[in-house]
């Protein structure tokens, strides 16, 4: 075995990736440092940049290197309209469909009890300061004055964003917010036969 | 779409790695820009000392921040032996078997004409050099003299690493070196039903 300290710490500096345990951590070391020195620099040099210049954008929460980030700065975008999505790379999906133009409030993840993520870890009251703001005496504003008319729930549908998905949505309407969730249903281009009971059943439920 | 093109760096970066693609590069850097700061800092600053400290041994090729390794140094193994692997990952795995007291010579790969990996990128100078020295006058040592009395090639059982055990057992013969392979033949603990036939046909072939 090489005999240094320096790679052991970078196999243990790549354990923080997700998804990577000790066999492909020892082999990314090994790629760099025998293959690519380069790209090893270059790694370390994103990183720095990267923590250095993304911050979290001041409205809705996704990664940008502004104060606020393009979406939420776009003025073509639909104010009215506010999308809840668990990570920046769920905002990138929805995106991509080109079937959305409203905002989005990006939750620092989802409710997770068991792994001690509770509603103030994952931003919660700043999505309901700005859903449903309060006017300078501490009341909530009236329906007719928010810029925000409609919540949409789109986190994940797993059982922790389900759960996440419930408790936003019984805060919000208990502010008088309407209140979405993405369709749940058969996937497009898939057969019946594949689809999995739970799903089949939702979408008998909301046939439309 | 976060709208950075740090974000977008550290994306491509990633992809540097060996078996990370598009996704999992994304979901790297959102995991350490959103979750793990101090992790991506850490991953950062170990990739610098680990270009910056870390070379390859002067004898035997493996990574190491010595001049030579501390196999390479240990008065206590059998210099009569050379080892001949592919990567340090291997050489750690002969390690980890206690069997082998000899010295290693690290290959910076394998052959691979298709990838354009020659005889000279993966250090096969060096290694017949090793192996048979020549005098001050540049002729080859007699075998008598020679410090290494036996080659074993412990390269990998694909059709690469076979390849480059022959190409170096040959030229090492024509050298007059004795040189060995490692036994191919079933696994311990495997039962013969689920053994490929190849490796039962070399099993039967050199039985002992």
């Amino acid at each position: 075995m090489a005999d240094t300290n320096a790679l052991e710490g970078l196999t243990q500096a790549f354990r923080k990736l997700p998804g990577v345990g000790a066999k492909s951590a020892a082999r990314m070391a090994f790629h760099l440092l025998q293959h690519d020195r380069p790209g090893a620099l270059q790694i370390a040099r994103a990183l720095d940049h990267a923590v250095e210049s993304i911050r979290h954008c001041a409205l809705c929460n996704t990664l940008t290197e502004q104060e606020v980030c393009v979406t939420c700065a776009n003025p073509q975008r639909d104010r009215s309209k506010l999308c809840v999505v668990e990570t920046p790379a769920d905002q990138a999906a929805l995106e991509r469909t080109l079937a959305y133009r409203g905002l989005y409030f990006v939750l620092m993840g989802k409710l997770s009890p068991l792994d001690g993520v509770g509603p103030n870890d994952i931003g919660l009251q700043k999505l309901f300061d700005r859903a449903v703001p309060r006017n300078a005496q501490g009341q909530l504003l009236p329906a007719e004055s928010r810029e925000v008319q409609e919540v949409i729930l789109a986190t994940n549908f797993t059982a922790e964003g389900e759960a996440t998905a419930h408790v936003i949505g019984q805060a919000l309407k208990s502010r008088g917010m309407q209140v979405t969730r993405l369709a749940r249903g058969v996937p497009v281009g898939s057969e019946l036969e594949y689809v999995d009971l739970g799903t089949i059943a939702h979408a008998l439920t909301d046939r439309r």
